[in-house]
């Protein structure tokens, strides 16, 4: 059975957690706290070179980190990735988005208001993730005014990846009352079929 | 003709120069300055509303961004891809450490060496990139001091994509001399046929 390595705050990690859930696949679950320095530990290393989850172990003991290239690897021939080339890109697209400028903000901004971590010049470094992340929420709002889901209007992991941070980004102080379309996508999103919570580790469990 | 609009100075966009070049595949080159604020005009908005370069536009009107998506789309069915789904995933894998672990601290610092912005708190900024752009180094020295390319020991985009602000990271400041695989690797790429430099918008020009 595949052993998922994560910490139940990360929406990295959550991404996995819900499309295996939704693909009926069963997993084990590991869970680490981050914020204790589990990731950094040899033990860790051994399993992550680079010391971040979430992190996927199969039976063989191959191993497989990133969260958008994991739902990748599970999406591959589902309804989750499109088989059209372009759309294909397109989904790559805003899951290369989502990493890149918004996850660096919002997910950075919610972590540091569960776990502040000990620096004098904190608040000036939450104050510089807010218009960064309110730029990101924008083009999201943007895309959505026109569209149900982000790729082709059908439910993809582009969604799962976006939807990890972007639902719980009041967490980290974002308003999200400024992005209505943001905000109905989040409840499409949370209706699809065997749907789960990020604070769950797996479909069934409260 | 598919237009690709880019910086000469972007690694990201120095990707898919790359690639099109070794596919054959020809392109218009549009350059503008990020530096200048270019990419934030609202007629660059309306290519890429999140405001970065690389873009690629088709003949259609339809626009493709993020460098790494940009390469998955080019490279679907070609050498640079692999057909094994597992293998496809560690192309992905090591795409998504490049944009999160390497090119934020790599490629930031470059940038802010050729154009530094003008903000009292740039060398503490600086000196924050180091350690981490370190660890991405020491994380690929490792990987490669088993293997000649990143996945299946056959170059592909991973190798395409993190090649790019790799093998210019003196330019930002660190010190390629403790990374002895990742040189090797660097002059394996840069073996390759049509090999084009990162200050060439296309093959054949110098």
């Amino acid at each position: 059975m595949l052993t998922l390595h994560d910490d139940l705050l990360s929406g990295n990690g959550y991404k996995i957690r819900l499309l295996l859930t939704q693909l009926g696949i069963p997993f084990r679950y590991r869970e680490l706290f981050v914020h204790k320095g589990e990731t950094r530990t040899p033990a860790f290393l051994a399993i992550n070179p680079n010391g971040k989850i979430p992190v996927l172990v199969f039976d063989d003991g191959r191993t497989l980190s990133e969260s958008n290239a994991i739902l990748y690897y599970f999406a591959q021939g589902t309804p989750y990735f499109p088989d059209d080339p372009f759309a294909r890109a397109l989904v790559m697209q805003w899951m290369c988005f989502e990493q890149y400028s918004l996850e660096p903000y919002l997910g950075v901004a919610r972590f540091w208001t569960k776990h502040p971590p000990d620096r004098p010049d904190l608040a000036d470094r939450m104050a510089e993730l807010m218009p960064k992340g309110a730029h990101a929420l924008g083009v999201m709002d943007r895309h959505l005014d026109a569209a149900d889901f982000f790729v082709g209007d059908r439910y993809s992991i582009a969604d799962i990846s976006l939807y990890a941070y972007t639902h719980v980004a009041e967490q980290g102080g974002f308003d999200l009352a400024a992005y209505p379309a943001v905000r109905a996508w989040i409840d499409r999103v949370a209706d699809r079929p065997d749907h789960i919570l990020i604070t769950q580790s797996a479909f069934g469990e409260r």
